[in-house]
């Protein structure tokens, strides 16, 4: 049984969706659409939905970088919804622990137990000047800061046991005093006393979310995380991410499941050639100055006279590379595994960039996503389609059926939790 | 035109209500028990709901002293609910002026520009020490940093102009790179360099509520707030607040209304006699040691044998008493109104406390309102509804539609703005 998530953003995941004369520019602040979005995933059974989260801002004019507040949102969308996880990024760096664990089991409460929280630690500096810091703190603080913030969130939410609220009308006793507890956390980042002023969530925790690919980051979130967002461009990036984060949650002694779900860029057709045709589509709505200006950044030279329709040009192999080597091994492997022609590469980096993206009919997606499922790349998808509300609508009415006939994926809720559709326990009280 | 606030909390304001064999002391959990209220108020075409809040908890055995986030509650509200305004209470002490102003930006886009927001600078050390304070910091300090967080705010809200976005698809410009400015705010308490990252809120700025009680707060309410909430036991107390903050309105150069709205706990009976019923079978459920301990700290006596249905004993002059003289003084004035028995007066203080209590039929509560509007006590009136939802649903069926006869208020909402509703001018773009 895999896991999907529906991670929403603005007109979809490709870069130029806005473009798109069926999108919805228009709507990226109307709470409707988000509402939409979110039925669709709950007629196709999803886990979730997902909102990514940043506090800065940056070249507005290439398309829509700016997001309405995803706690405010999900707080929204729980009432138009009935059984599907929403789950918010979080950033440890600017939020507190005690506002992060109030709003998110204050969501807990409001959405019956439905809610996740990906803790993040941000990256931007520009995010940084937001909140009283004159740049980004070092890695190694705000994943100090980060592990200690998940401490205090997950004690304020235990600070009240399950069964504080007695309600005994005709003595008098509104609840117990003594199991409403101080947690008196004093730490290195943060003091806080506790009580948390909301009772217990519903799902004792809302599950915790992380995305770690530092050595930092897949520590939290072995010893931390319930359940884990990944980056994988293929199988073999997908399964050696997969088969060090089961090693290292094996080592910190934990027997939970912890579901692993990279994201997923799935271009959708009733054939093959219509799969790509959606795509092409979308890829020629890239503006090429800025797409060819960009890349020129990425691989540190200068690609304003490539042709787009030719395929590109060789570039050096990674050791000779001196700029960030992440991305430029993607490129690499992209250009490796596809031959793709420079506006065909631009077009894979605009859509979740490093992420794993699949073209084709509903069977051939199913058969990769099985493919994956069945050999240690993954527990389920975070799905990114490439364009809003028409990439999940496609996912939904298409892909999701085929999993379903499979077996591999539910054909009805079978729990009103986002903890249960997860197949996580419910933690008990301290 | 007056205005009304519902004043939502828990199960009404009386310390007792959640006795009441009617009350929803199962439900404070639940966000459907919220929008249920926030529909009767808006069936009574009232300005907007209010949420108090805060960040600790105490004497859980006495009732609720809890509450829902009251932003993610409001999230909620406003998809239930159509024209009626949405303010939640904000701390600027404890949050950051780029949490807030995005969080409520947000809001305000969700619901259609109803948002209003008041400034608090909060008051205890047990909440302090929830937000990484050893203990409260001091007045002047939080003052200081109330105003530099308001300043904050608005110039966020104003880093995007209102024409920001362009949405040009065949150009493929998102949006204006130049019309979304760095704020570079650098001051005594903040570092925040903008801009948000949401576009400008419907309203321009959501509706900055305050409630200053003290010379600062007085002052900063004059200069910055443009509602205010106040406390009056009677009409002389409303008059000299209302009088004094109109005057430094004044003096500050403000032309802007600033409605000023005391609390109203009011008791509505067919008859005078049912609403007194009403009150005395509420002030019935007040615990009786509790009560009287408590009134043995207000007083600073022992008050543990005083005899519930006789008179109050005589208290000393108020020149005479040692503690702090605001409550006390709120107590010899109720006595020497009323001469209420020991449980009367527990009961007004158990409702609203300080505030201002009305007993009586929709035409004497009418009356009463319509002196204080016409008298320089009040442009309306924050509704604490002694029981929920029993006190608003009276509030709303029986003195509303007098209020309504005699032209003091709204038969239908004239704006789709809480900014409309005050009758307050969108402030334009900088």
């Amino acid at each position: 049984m895999l896991h999907l998530n529906l991670f929403i953003f603005g007109c979809g995941h490709h870069r130029a969706a806005w473009r798109h004369q069926a999108s919805a520019a228009e709507r990226l602040g109307d709470i409707g659409y988000y509402e939409e979005l979110a039925r669709v995933a709950e007629r196709g059974k999803l886990d979730a939905i997902f909102f990514a989260d940043g506090a800065s801002v940056s070249h507005i004019e290439d398309g829509p970088r700016w997001y309405l507040e995803p706690l405010t949102m999900l707080a929204a969308i729980s009432r138009a919804t009935e059984r599907i996880g929403l789950i918010s990024t979080v950033s440890s760096t600017f939020y507190t622990p005690f506002h992060a664990a109030r709003l998110v089991a204050s969501l807990d409460h409001i959405s019956g137990g439905r809610m996740g929280w990906n803790v993040v630690t941000s990256m931007f500096d520009a995010e940084a000047r937001n909140h009283g810091y004159e740049a980004m703190p070092p890695h190694a603080w705000r994943y100090g800061r980060a592990e200690e913030f998940i401490d205090v969130v997950l004690r304020l939410w235990d600070s009240w046991a399950d069964d504080a609220l007695l309600l005994d009308r005709a003595q008098g006793i509104y609840g117990a005093a003594d199991r409403i507890r101080p947690i008196h956390h004093h730490g290195d980042h943060f003091l806080v006393d506790g009580p948390l002023t909301v009772p217990r969530p519903p799902q004792g925790h809302p599950v915790l979310f992380q995305a770690g690919a530092s050595a930092e980051g897949r520590d939290l979130a072995a010893r931390r995380a319930e359940a884990i967002y990944a980056v994988a461009y293929d199988l073999p990036a997908a399964q050696s991410y997969y088969r060090d984060i089961k090693r290292r949650v094996r080592e910190a002694g934990r027997t939970d499941p912890v579901p692993i779900m990279p994201g997923l860029v799935a271009y959708v057709g009733s054939t093959e050639a219509e799969a790509r045709a959606k795509q092409r589509e979308l890829d020629e709505l890239l503006p090429q100055e800025a797409s060819l200006r960009q890349l020129g950044m990425y691989v540190e030279q200068d690609c304003m006279g490539w042709e787009m329709d030719a395929p590109v040009p060789p570039l050096p192999p990674l050791s000779a590379f001196q700029g960030p080597k992440g991305r430029y091994a993607t490129i690499l492997r992209i250009i490796e595994a596809e031959q793709p022609t420079v506006r065909q590469l631009l077009g894979r980096l605009a859509a979740g960039g490093g992420h794993c993206t699949m073209v084709g009919t509903p069977e051939q997606i199913a058969d990769q996503m099985e493919y994956w499922v069945h050999h240690e790349g993954a527990d389920g998808f975070n799905l990114m389609p490439p364009t809003l509300p028409g990439g999940i609508e496609d996912f939904v009415d298409h892909v999701v059926p085929v999993l379903q006939q499979r077996g591999l994926f539910r054909k009805e809720y079978e729990t009103d939790t986002l903890r249960g559709h997860l197949g996580l326990h419910r933690p008990p009280g301290r």
